[in-house]
């Protein structure tokens, strides 16, 4: 029995029970899919724009945060600079997804700045884990290779280190690090990445895990996990993307940890 | 023939007939299931966030309005407060939903003074209606259960005869109160709680109804039996929330009041 | 062969090879719909809200942009009014959806404003392109009939003049101009003005069919007919708006050249 598949499991199985409360501070795209996605997984979603409301929510029911910067603003950064030291007081992780870093010199900034304040875990593509490590990247593009995702698994492992973070490093293979240990995950389909929000979606199931996970890695293991198996198992039945987006939030409804014991392909390397 | 079920079946047709155009300032994740489901069942919905904009619409083609505080802003709290008194002279019915009022200071302040003007109607779960009736709720989860929604009912009575709205308490059964009558509707499925924005389109569903009903209980009721049937038809069908939602929307398109007359289980209590 | 069909195809398989990547500065309900319509046709799409991401998109790897005024603040009109000079001065052709202009005086003044720097196409039902060519419109329904659309021919003839834009005037004929020729398309279905955003979408896949086609009317008539043959072809299989939602992506995603080749109904007038 692989003991990564059992973890994955036992996340599933406490996101069911526990329901975590995770407050998403996201982007204008993706707030329909990432609230359906955490619905469907078992956890309760919460978007907030006020930074008073914001203090009270994480000091009361809040079990986790995302904080994703892919349509920021200067209004928004300042919420979002705020809002992670309101959950570091509170004890909360939270999850960064630096969306086009490297790319974007105001979002790359605000985002140096919120790693001041350390988060549980990092997701990014590999052009984004890149620059988030102090390289610039090329990222015109959403779609990252298995080969580019490989390539930053270096950038990663120091990111983790230099932050304490795990980082998740998604593509056509996913690599999940805390800087000693490395983990792949093979799940997933390239339908994923032609749905919008999937991806962002994904740290907000981040959240949900890091609320029922031992740690960081297990939780970033965990996610890939169940998020790829639902992937592969929608796409193998619906192969075009409209039809494709109702089915993932219908397979992760269904998927059970026994799934993901049988089913997730997830390696130590 | 149950006349409950004659009056929701009128207020039905009347919208197909009618196509009230609703204004709606909602919240950042329910904007595109809000649009939708007002277009299933046969209204205009209208979007807008510039306060002249506002004025405009009311004192042109508006015929309802809703304001939900979901993720309420200290601008959008402005813009909220100065369109209740814009549809208050335009002659134009609103309704509140206090999303998590009772949980959160800032909304729960913002919600006491939107109703310095008289809204026409109040949807809300249990918790929320006793909150704004005063009492302190404890909402860390949108899911009510019937027991809860029953409790909510004298809050629901008081807040109906203070304000003179009508009242909508959601929940596995749902309450409905003008403060002297009281209704209940059983029609509804538990997945209607797990895709995000159903009820907060409720919201916008109950300001299509006032349009076109002869008072705001009736109203209520519609509203009531409208989601609720539709819900259980497409979960009869669909039992994963991602298949569920657009089900939810076919259903709701396919409606006859028929259809009303039949299967909508309304009863005074 | 028709030869307006074997543009349109040539525009598709460019479309599919080159995956333009288009900038939507647009409205607070459709966001979604318009990344998921553009990612079905094989465009990249990118949301942002900042001025100066948006300058650095528009300089670095953006191909088009939109700008769609539906849920217009007078914050958002500064921005829009800032980044169609950004586009201007980096040579990005960009759409412009002059959504309810004619109906509410704001946007209207906010749309003369922007047409100062020439757009390369224009998109929007009758009453839009009537308001704006100068006349008032009378927009309270979304749903513009075949006879409205030919009713602002003059208009939209009129309009390209002035500003040197290609015109698209949606309705269940749809009429394209660039003030010399004229051409309709007859593909499409009533069930694409039952979804929230199909519409305001169609400007994004205006703003892709700019960044591949040889010229404007040209793009034009691609757009009309990709999404009019998707909608007819989703409104087939699925008469209801849910189910249809998702089945327009499907058949964006399905549609080939040879699709448009055979089944595109385009006509010179």
């Amino acid at each position: 029995m692989n003991t990564l598949n059992t973890t994955a499991a036992a996340v599933l199985q406490r996101i069911r029970d526990q329901k975590p409360l995770i407050l998403n501070l996201t982007n204008n795209v993706v707030q329909s899919i990432t609230a359906n996605m955490l619905l469907a997984v078992g956890g309760v979603p919460v978007m907030l724009t006020h930074t008073q409301e914001i203090r009270d929510l994480l000091h009361s029911c809040a079990n986790g945060m995302l904080v994703n910067v892919g349509t920021l603003s200067a209004e928004q950064a300042e919420t979002m600079l705020t809002a992670v030291t309101d959950a570091a007081e509170a004890g909360i992780p939270w999850v960064l997804d630096p969306v086009a870093v490297g790319l974007l010199t105001f979002r790359t900034q605000v985002c140096k700045q919120l790693l001041q304040t350390p988060p549980a875990m990092i997701r990014g593509n590999a052009s984004e884990i890149i620059a988030l490590a102090g390289a610039q990247g090329a990222l015109c593009r959403g779609v990252e290779s298995a080969a580019e995702s490989s390539a930053a698994l270096p950038a990663a492992k120091a990111l983790a280190s230099h932050t304490g973070a795990a980082v998740l490093v998604t593509g056509e293979t996913d690599y999940m690090t805390d800087g000693q240990r490395t983990i792949t995950c093979t799940n997933g389909h390239e339908l994923m990445t032609r749905v919008t929000g999937v991806g962002c979606a994904m740290g907000a199931l981040c959240a949900a895990c890091l609320a029922c996970a031992d740690n960081a890695l297990e939780a970033a293991v965990a996610t890939a996990a169940i998020l790829g198996l639902a992937g592969e198992r929608a796409a193998a039945q619906y192969p075009h993307p409209g039809s494709f987006a109702a089915a993932l939030l219908d397979e992760l409804d269904r998927m059970t940890p026994q799934d993901l014991e049988f089913s997730a392909r997830l390696t130590e390397i």
